[in-house]
């Protein structure tokens, strides 16, 4: 091993506490604490740990936990006047639905009720579009954790070549975007792409996001690069990523561990985008 | 000269026809003939000519010219008025902005109050938003007419090595979500990239969109590649590209001219756009 380890749960520590400070900056200003509303549909144990992590974090920043829960058999125009209550309710900030909803909601629907300003999962297609056309917005917060990520380890971005693995709406795209507006040169790979290594191996920032457990080995990462692996994978043996880590650790120069990396991450940029919202909703300055 | 020269003037033609077809067919299952609504705000030579030319092939093509006019002093209220008015217009299938429009007005706020579904210059947030996501929506007029060019002279885009230079939200930024959408694997190149001409040698696709003139030589192309030049600048012996077109047609496989080449395919895209927008507005299928 002689790659530097990213650790996201020290960076995802900062900015939380970046995030606290900047509720009570609010507060003292005279504003109100932002208002996250967590909203989850059904029983499934997995969403119901993701939406407990983000309600917890939320609290510990110092923002107010707006948790709604609708039963699994909740019919459509139930989840849409709750999403509408929610929308037009000045306490909350922000809307999380907690995604997947159980199979007979629409939930493209659900989300495109969500106002572009409370949208502090970056997923409505009014915020893609401001992403698209490089106008300010709130962004996905899993790809604005990998850069915030590559900030805080002072990787540089401007003019370096960036190949993004991957291309879906949550994270794949918009990573590509983000790093196009730091001005990195961006390759989008994906599973049509002929030779993934060769172009893995022109990164100087590599990001995997492609959902495929150990995608990218030693072979697929110039020596020196920054490998960053959004993947997460149950294995028999623990958790693993889309990255060979024990092998690219050999050849990279940094590299995020799984777990420990990305994920912790995620939640905090959730929380920095409640705090945003907040702050242009109450406009009280950032 | 080696390279195919690939003729946008005819493949626009063709598209014209098409189109023309296509509102016969929609005039025969019972709809009425697209509107286009073109609003020019002042007395700009240039955009008189521009906006002359769509109204003309408008006409050609079955369509019906609603044009409108605006003096130049026109204030921001008067002309969304007259957006407002356009859009809530069921006879109006496009409305297409020419831009820029005189500096006192806003001209984004303007776009902004253009329906999504009569945006037929694909500018919009939303329609941004949609491509960004890959879910349907009105294109931008520019990056379809090149994958159309492609598509015409049978250029495969699927597993393919594209590279776009530029990243302008017109083109160079749609441009590459086009071609993520065809399966290519895609890199953006722009006045940030180390080195240019090393990244263009890697693409079997190669368009140029960065509105600097002659700024790709032959240096910058793999033998065989399709080049697609989006430039035009008037120099004083007549029109040129952003590629060194005499140069590079000595090493590419195929190279649209300038003039001749993506030019006439905006507007042909255009009209393209404003079938598709009546046919969906009218609910009697494509």
């Amino acid at each position: 091993m002689t790659a530097e380890l990213i650790d996201g749960t020290a960076v995802a520590r900062l900015v939380r506490e970046d995030v606290a400070k900047g509720v009570a900056e609010l507060v003292a200003a005279g504003g109100t604490p932002p208002g996250l509303a967590t909203v989850l549909i059904g029983d499934d144990p997995a969403s119901e740990v993701y939406v407990r992590n983000k309600r917890r974090l939320c609290v510990t920043a110092g923002m107010a936990d707006l948790h709604r829960h609708l039963p699994g058999d909740v019919d459509q125009d139930t989840a849409a006047a709750l999403v509408d209550e929610l929308a037009a309710d000045p306490a909350v900030s922000g809307i999380l639905l907690q995604l997947p909803t159980p199979a007979h909601l629409d939930s493209e629907a659900l989300l495109a009720r969500i106002p572009a300003a409370k949208d502090v999962d970056g997923l409505t297609v009014a915020n893609a579009g401001l992403l698209a056309q490089g106008r300010p917005g709130l962004r996905p917060c899993t790809p604005s954790g990998v850069i915030e990520l590559l900030d805080r380890y002072d990787v540089p971005l401007s003019g370096v070549e960036a190949v993004v693995v991957g291309r879906s709406v949550l994270v794949g795209k918009p990573m590509a975007q983000l790093l196009l507006e730091r001005n990195a040169t961006v390759t989008i790979c994906h599973s049509r792409t002929r030779d993934l290594a060769e172009v893995c191996r022109r990164a100087d920032v590599l990001v995997v996001a492609a959902g495929i457990p150990g995608l990218v080995g030693a072979d697929g990462v110039k020596p020196g690069a920054t490998v960053i692996d959004v993947g997460i994978h149950r294995g028999e043996d623990g958790l693993h990523g889309d990255v060979d880590t024990a092998a690219v650790a050999e050849v990279a120069g940094r590299i995020t561990p799984v777990p420990g990396g990305v994920g912790p991450m995620t939640i905090a940029m959730l929380l920095a985008n409640t705090l945003t919202a907040a702050i242009a909703q109450q406009g009280l300055g950032g």
